[in-house]
């Protein structure tokens, strides 16, 4: 049970390995003081026992008797543990030692057999499901509702760690359960890569990724998820659901595109097969400042027209970029060398860009040829490779400084949308105003920061992170407000509710206008042949 | 009316323009004779008059209330050109001069509105529809079944030709109606291009792409048409299905993937957002020869798993290569060239590859060097520029060039499929064989050529021409059987029934073995939902 052993290493209450802590820069804290006003600090229960949860209702003893009863874990810290993806909400929640309800138990099938199995039991014993992957949802994609059902179980799929490598095809077959991390580790010891790092890449799994449309850091060279994903198995009360292995098909509607971004709603995916690469031999990560966000936004979108496109881009508004100057503290190399150029230009503004490029030697010095001539044209300034090591080395250490602004008593969280280029402008300025006037007409002005990654020829997605104040005993409602001012925001602007967050439960009340009431009715109707009796992750992506 | 009108200057009975017709040169036609034996000319009905059809059922009046009488074409030319696709059977039922049915009528509406409308007709008074675009369907995607319904019309969409142009997005909307060529002409004139050039470019249409998700010749480079689409409007007799406008969505399943790939069961596709790109300023297409079909596939892969394809890639059989010298003709340039360099080589074998770069002027020459470094790693020896050319300019001329053959007494089809590197070859020889055993039992010898042409990562296509003696009047079940043989060694040999031509009634039967029972279940599922009445093409994809 290494999966399941790893996870009981993990925070709690917060992201990641128990034993890593990020601590804030003195000074970046006393600038969030004063931009943001006083911060209450937030405290947290002193231990996992001391969280109340619901006593747990007996699951039938089917259950036990199909993975093995040392399967099935229905004691405290597991029901914690599944109860919670990692969303600012979720962490509330935790943080105020109550949570409205738990797992019955936490059941972890050896594979896909088993899964299907008990699927059956689930669902003639009217048994909800949720399955559970890396538990790093951010939209409450593992947030433990029963729907119509007396019981729920937490479907941990971590014992499902194959990993089957086609070295002809350059593909693999991934177990589910394996993180990112980890399936990573294991092709790079064979001299490949699946080249998918999203944010929550160290905790996050292979499963999770197809069922939630993941999208990596480095997707506009690597490919999202989806795009790396060549086959997939859904294991659905009705029946296993299996696509072929195959680099394409013309046969019909696409299954595989119905299976991934099910968000455990139609059924559970036990392994998926995946596009490698060879490991790249050489990457080169750099910072470049642009003159203003539109400039900025010009310079990526010319970039992705003229296929030049690095393997990684983001570009941070000014906020973000004087942010990100503040965050990473004396030391932070991005921060200083920024610092120098603005003031040597004696300029306030200019917006931050990482560009990241990895591959063969002479394709990397080739490609960052061209790149960094197409962002010379847009009036960008070279500010070095430091900045973006820097960048590099700190890609998962968001959710760590989260922890870290909660325990100040920062309200912080992000979201994200996308749309084409022609439209980016009106979304990010709409967005934005909304996350502004719903905070401050609560009394706590936020700071609102974005950055546009992911790019694409025809456009691009945005990624906005908040702080506020936060207003104790009220955290969840206060983001709640704030959130859906965003979402209809979004939704006026005819952007989508998620570029690689996916739905959950957060952003189903969005569905309707992200595919109309046709395409619901659709989805609904695919779920009901499915899964009939409605056990699978109730109230999530469909409502 | 320009796309009716149009379509009534093509060849009713075959393919193309009336005015177009290709001569065979009288050595490759004895050379044929020699392996396929005996051919009996294959007449054809003196007059389009002379087709015999059954009477038509009058359709219920509020259609040509909606439309207009004047877009309500009855007449027996208008009835003749929509009962059938393009394949060998239809053309060999064509021939036979008796149509076991035909749309009643051919309905011309003027817009998604229209369509909408008439669909609600259509659901309410049990009259059966087939959507209808180029009529170049080869797996019987417009035959006009009617199910349970007594009267059956064609949905001509000739007239939805909107080309709205989003120059910064780098995106298009186009009407369904509009050709490939068509589209693709009005592009150019503004520096674009869609590129997508399936063998039916200058006669399939937009909306048909989208249905049955073609892939172009060029769809290393451009991508699939699959991969184009931004955004896809689906009208069904339940309402409309319509996706958000943007380059990414993570919310939920892909409702864009399940109507793509419809073809005419699920709803009518009016109109679909595409990915643009400039114009290419430069092109390159040549002639290699591979040491062997094994030799050529190492390479092929090697230039797919390096990232350095060209945007388009052939590879013929050595058997193939031989026809492709004999068809090109005393001057075919390919053929003269190829054939200087095996008795230079004093060899028989060898496979030609086709090699396409497009682009800026510097990036093709930068692909073009890499490409060539490639080839010649895996033994490949380059033929020059006048092969590649020959090829690019009669890159439409495969059907011309059947009809022909028809005429002379050659049945003739092609059927193509797709597999993982690993199992390619395996794919290849199972079909292959299945092929030759059914037709040389049925004592008509034939020959089979293939080439391996969309290549990805992970695998590619195998596209398969077969010739052999027709067997008079009994052409189709010829084909049939040896069609059936090929679909079975398919299925086996866990490939797909289809890389781009898609289902229609051809494929229908192999659908469960492709998507399994469940997949089916699922679609039919989403069938019910979208098309309660089943009006919607009775009898393909989903049988």
């Amino acid at each position: 049970m290494s999966g399941i052993a790893q996870r009981r290493d993990t925070r709690w209450w917060g992201w990641g390995s128990a034993g890593r802590r990020l601590t804030l820069d003195p000074a970046a804290l006393s600038a969030l003081r004063a931009e943001l006003g006083d911060l209450s600090p937030w405290d947290r229960p002193g231990s996992i026992d001391a969280v109340e949860l619901p006593p747990p209702q007996p699951l039938p003893a089917a259950i036990a008797e199909l993975v093995g009863k040392e399967h099935v874990l229905d004691g405290h810290e597991d029901r914690v543990r599944h109860a919670s993806g990692s969303s600012f909400t979720d962490l509330a929640r935790l943080r105020s030692g109550e949570l409205a309800d738990a797992p019955d138990a936490v059941v972890v099938p050896a594979d896909g057999a088993q899964i299907a199995a008990l699927l059956e039991v689930c669902a003639r014993e009217g048994v909800a499901v949720v399955p559970f992957g890396g538990g790093t949802s951010v939209v409450g994609g593992v947030e433990p509702l029963r729907g119509v059902h007396a019981r729920l179980l937490s479907l941990d799929l971590a014992r499902l760690r194959e990993v089957a490598v086609d070295r002809v095809s350059l593909t693999a077959r991934l177990g589910a359960g394996l993180r990112g991390a980890e399936a990573e580790a294991e092709l790079r010891r064979q001299g490949l890569t699946l080249g998918h790092f999203p944010q929550s890449f160290e905790f996050a799994t292979v499963g999770g990724f197809a069922a939630t449309r993941s999208a990596g850091q480095a997707s506009s060279g690597y490919g999202r998820f989806d795009e790396l994903v060549t086959t997939v198995r859904l294991l659905a009360p009705a029946g296993e659901l299996a696509t072929l292995e195959m680099p394409h098909s013309a046969a019909g509607p696409s299954l595989r595109e119905l299976a991934i971004g099910s968000e455990g709603v139609l059924g559970v995916i036990p392994e998926v097969g995946v596009r490698l690469r060879p490991a790249p031999a050489s990457e080169r990560y750099e910072a470049w400042i642009a003159e203003s966000w539109e400039a900025g936004r010009g310079i990526v979108r010319r970039l992705a027209q003229e296929e030049a496109l690095p393997d990684l881009i983001r570009l941070s508004d000014e906020r973000e970029t004087r942010y990100s100057l503040a965050f990473s503290g004396p030391g932070g190399a991005a921060g200083a060398i920024l610092d120098g150029y603005l003031r040597l230009r004696r300029r306030a503004g200019g917006c931050l860009v990482i560009v990241g490029i990895e591959g063969g030697r002479e394709s990397v010095a080739r490609r960052r040829a061209q790149i960094a001539q197409l962002l010379r044209a847009g009036g960008a300034v070279y500010l070095g490779r430091s900045g973006g090591r820097a960048w590099k080395r700190t890609r998962y250490e968001g959710p760590y400084l989260r922890d870290t602004l909660l325990d100040a008593g920062v309200l912080v969280e992000t979201l994200e949308t996308a749309h084409t280029w022609s439209r980016l402008a009106e979304l990010y300025e709409s967005v934005a105003a909304a996350l502004r006037g719903t905070l401050e007409e609560a009394g706590a002005p936020p700071i609102v920061l974005c950055h546009l990654s992911h790019a694409y020829a025809d456009g691009a997605s945005l990624y906005f992170t908040v702080l506020a104040r936060r207003l104790p005993r009220e955290e969840v409602e206060q983001w709640q407000a704030a959130k859906a001012a965003a979402c209809e925001a979004i939704v006026a602007a005819g952007g989508t509710i998620s570029h690689h967050h996916g739905v959950g439960l957060d952003h189903a009340p969005y569905m309707a206008a992200e595919v109309g009431e046709l395409g619901l009715a659709t989805l609904r109707a695919i779920k009901e042949r499915l899964d009939p009796a409605g056990i699978l992750n109730p109230g999530k992506l469909l409502g």
